[in-house]
């Protein structure tokens, strides 16, 4: 349930969901409140006061009992439950005048409906039970028990070719099987990749078992697997879990997971790692519906190539090397267990395919679900992360390309940078007079930490405040405790280390405001060089689907205001949050949409990027904030401009 | 080279090969010599004369030095190497009264030219390799490793479907030997199971290793395995093997192995010793030709539906008990090296079908060679064995059964009894008045037991001499040495013990007469009953074809004289010899005649006998030499009559 919240004396009204607290619903408004110390409620500085209606509050620390009933709370610790107007105390300079906040315009987009984009999809899976009763056989019908089930298989489905059957664990067991389930049999089968394949059965049950069908869908990410449990006679999702790839103790980027693989056993060891974590997520989330492992009838993943190489063992050593060159792009069918993932023997593990060296399948199964191969419109897909992955095209064409943009997104590079863990800043308000940080961390504690879109928060609030300009680098002339010269140069202290979580202080420097220009250079540039190559620009584009779970997260305004995204309609931008994990879900579910994939591989082209001329002239006109071309950014030079 | 031997004074003539030996030259045209000692040249008796012309002789021993002057021969010793007219002397009676021989007509039709049965097959094989050089990849040419291997493979063949491939093994080591062997490669492919089928990929070797490309055809018995080398680029047989099924230590016949597999561990412990068999072959065609069993690309066997089953690790106990059902009939292609075979985990083995329990993958690849699915021809196929399996049909319907004629063609059931090995009796003459055998053995030495072609012989000349009558039973008013009863019944002796290799008398019994009859009334029984069952007679057959190495060494007449065989237009009659053997040799030799074995499969219908009362009539009626009813034995009763 949507809830309004109106903040005075802005007078801006957002509309929140149940329970979402006031800090975090201020920060999205883009209404500043002094908070320093994440939302921990600690710091006592988030007061504000309930106007009309009321809010849940936890906690009356930091307040004095008058405080508390004239209506004052600390806006972290204070969760909405109906239409509420809050006043935000005004702020006073030391001379005792009132200090204006500018409202802002960083809210981000509301959520648009994504139906026009995934479409809808029907309870149809790649595997499916069919219940068979046999005639038992007699002298006068003796034909084998292969043979027998292939008739009764057909006779209940009149026009399907004989399907094809796994070698040669069926035949072993069956004979056995029908007579002790006195003909009452239930197949498992695996329909054919296209419409006019025949079927395969891979495991036969006695008696009806058709009420237990399962399927996983696994996004195995370089830092993190997720998976997802789907009842596959509802298509209802049943079960989620995620844990980190276990593969990190290996090396954090594909790179040095790469570089590891060389070793003498580290190829093997990778493997095992990534299995190992597939594993966990398969007991995790067993557990929780309490069905075994072996229930599971298919398991549909997508991850990077260098993932899916680790994962089916292959080995990755010229993917490094110029002209990174994979073993392959399509991975046949795999029989999980044979990884030595926990499955059923029969169980098949399908990976989506990749496009290159750099351009993965976790793309590819993100691209089909958002069915961008069934549309007219002119769309930008991206996937922003280390490498930065970029789709440009429709139902016609498609180019693809992988860019380096380094891993300051995921918090490499940047001095307190870290993953989106709690105490990770993920939303950041500067106060334009006073220059005092509001600071909004993962799971409302202390801050140790910034995580990718609290970055991004920071240098486009540093950047409107004029705290830093457009190359990135310190307005030296601003005297402010929080902006201070180090051995590594200037920076900018986010909180103080009594606020923080380790008690130290957490900075940004130029530095990392250097290395998250190159980051957001390289996207952009990426986006120019795909549109160049197919004699287009940002004006063309009918739509921008950002996808990973880092895109949900990114606040739009803010993240044209640097330049990672095109300053463009608003109205075309899309969240589509982990969609490879998205089109994991779907191709499970439905196997129509699931062999519509094929259409997918089949009309991306890569574009190499890495030694590409074209890219390293983007690239260079890239590195400022937003741009170079101011012309290009039309609304952030506008805003700048004020 | 065939040579001319007449010989005299029944004026015989007959065309034999050069290096023939006269004993088989005149048994063969029915010429009675006095020979007890099987052809070892020890006994002495079938001295003949040299009249005109000159033999070939080893031994001079039991001649007198005139009488080798005089131009006499131990018949045994001496081989034909020009036309030669022989004089075989006349035996007199105690008072002196010359004996009279009658000519028979016993001789084997000539060998039939079996070029319009099999027809012409072409060098193109179902395993092929294919030498390919790869553009080596650069930056703007960097797809991935195998989909260069495709698209080199695809600029070699314009309208052929992308080939499938191996996984996992073929990914892990591909882009290794692409880059060692300077992405210059052989792949070897196996051909789609139908024409519209994609090839796949099974192995890739560095370098250009097309030269190399060798078969195996094995015939997998349940007593003898035999495998012939082919070299697939030429389709010359370079070597042959065959070994004892070292199953035999688990039982003699099929039953006795299921029975064996029903055991503990008995069905694994058949498995291995089958596998070994074949391994034994494998290591002795390659050592004879000197490659490694690793040259070999594809292994083409056929057996009967036993064999087949315990080969695969199938458990063959429902085919044992009624109603006789089989796990399957069609064995999907299978590696070989999962089973235990000899060969390079890339290879496959391919198992003929079977139809039904008793008619198997053998049958099939029979009836596959003698191309009765393409011809109009109706054609009665027969192999004798202990199961004798019976195939009618022509190119439109085929119909067949197995029917238990017992082991007596095998050496079963029968006193002296055995295989067709060294000392069996394989061809027996009577003196139509002495009542004198006249034996002939496998490799000419001394006696020591009857195989079934012999027990044929004996049987029919026997009833033609009227030393047993209709009935099997021994005429009681002879009064002859060799004639006598003992505990079990009347015998007639073969051999004396001082003539035989152990020393022991070789007798033929009324017992052993009637398991003979009862077996070739079991298979008479078999032709009708498939002929009725479809509405004909032998009056509609076309063609007779005996296949199996037992068919080989039948001697026509006889075997139609004991009702073995119909009695119908001896220019009907061909011999296939192992048709099991040859079906696999040209199925791996030409691809497109493999194909067509799909379509013998299909047209066949299996009938079940065992429990069939028409087979039941039938059978009662057939258990006379040779049919109660001699009207359909015409020229026998003819014969008898005299």
């Amino acid at each position: 349930m949507k809830k309004k919240v109106t903040f005075l004396p802005d007078n801006v009204t957002i509309e929140v969901d149940e329970g979402e607290d006031l800090l975090t619903a201020a920060a999205t408004a883009g209404v500043y409140i002094h908070a320093h110390c994440g939302g921990d409620g600690v710091c006592g500085k988030c007061k504000v006061k309930v106007d009309q209606g009321d809010v849940h509050s936890n906690k009356a620390m930091h307040l004095k009992a008058e405080q508390y009933e004239a209506g004052f709370r600390l806006a972290c610790q204070a969760t909405v439950s109906q239409d509420v107007t809050i006043v935000i105390p005004e702020e006073t300079t030391k001379d005792g005048k009132a200090l204006k906040r500018k409202p802002k315009t960083t809210r981000s987009i509301s959520a648009r409906s994504l139906d026009s984009i995934i479409g809808s999809w029907s309870v149809a899976p790649p595997v499916e039970k069919r219940f068979i009763k046999l005639e038992p056989p007699s002298l006068d019908d003796n034909i084998p028990d292969l043979q027998r089930l292939m008739r009764a298989i057909k006779q209940k489905c009149y026009d399907c070719a004989e399907p094809t059957y796994d070698h040669p664990e069926l035949l072993m067991d069956l004979p056995f099987i029908l007579r002790e389930a006195n003909w009452e049999v239930t197949v498992i089968m695996l329909r054919g990749k296209r419409a006019e394949e025949p079927d395969r059965i891979i495991a036969i049950e006695p008696g009806n078992t058709t009420d237990k069908l399962y399927g996983l869908a696994v996004d195995i990410g370089t830092t993190t697997v997720c998976g997802i449990l789907i009842d596959l006679n509802s298509g209802e999702v049943i079960a989620e879990a995620s844990a980190y790839n276990e593969q990190i103790s290996c090396g954090e980027d594909v790179i040095s997971r790469i570089i590891y693989s060389q070793r003498g056993n580290g190829l093997k060891s990778l493997q095992e790692k990534v299995v190992r974590t597939i594993n966990t997520i398969i007991e995790t989330v067993c557990k929780e519906v309490i069905i075994s492992p072996s229930d599971i009838s298919y398991i549909m993943a997508a991850g990077n190539t260098i993932m899916s190489h680790m994962l089916l063992g292959l080995d990755p050593k010229y993917i490094r090397e110029s002209p990174y060159v994979p073993t392959c792009s399509h991975f046949p069918l795999t029989r999980a267990a044979s990884l030595g993932v926990l499955a059923h023997p029969s169980v098949r593990l399908f990976l989506y395919p990749s496009v290159a060296s750099y351009v993965g399948g976790d793309i590819i199964s993100g691209v089909h679900a958002a069915q961008m191969h069934k549309s007219q419109e002119l769309t930008l897909f991206i996937d922003i992360g280390t490498n930065g992955e970029i789709v440009v095209g429709n139902e016609e064409w498609m180019v693809c390309a992988a860019c380096s943009a380094g891993p300051a997104f995921e918090g490499g590079g940047i001095k307190h940078g870290m993953r989106a863990n709690s105490g990770a800043i993920e939303n950041f308000h500067i106060h334009p007079q006073t220059l005092d940080p509001m600071i909004i961390t993962i799971d409302r504690i202390k801050p140790c930490g910034i995580c990718g879109s609290g970055l991004i928060s920071i240098v486009s609030e540093l950047l409107e405040a004029k705290v830093i300009d457009q190359q990135g680098k310190f307005n030296r002339t601003l005297k402010h405790p929080r902006i201070r010269e180090q051995a590594d140069g200037f920076e900018y202290v986010l909180a103080w280390g009594k606020d923080s979580l380790m008690g130290e202080d957490i900075a940004i420097t130029e530095v990392d405001l250097d290395n998250l220009i190159r980051a957001k250079g390289a996207m952009y540039a990426g986006y120019v060089t795909l549109l160049d190559s197919v004699g287009m620009t940002f004006t063309d584009l009918d739509r921008v689907i950002m996808a990973g779970n880092f895109g949900a997260y990114i606040d739009l305004e803010r993240a044209i205001c640097i330049g990672l995204l095109p300053d463009i309609d608003r109205e075309k931008f899309y969240y589509l949050g982990n969609a490879s994990m998205l089109g994991c879900q779907i191709s499970l579910t439905d196997h129509r949409r699931f062999r519509e994939r094929m259409e997918v591989s089949s009309l991306l082209t890569n574009m190499e990027l890495s030694e590409n001329p074209q890219f390293m002239t983007h690239y260079m006109a890239s590195l400022f904030l937003p741009h170079t071309d101011m012309s290009l950014f039309p609304t952030v030079a506008a805003k700048l401009a004020e």
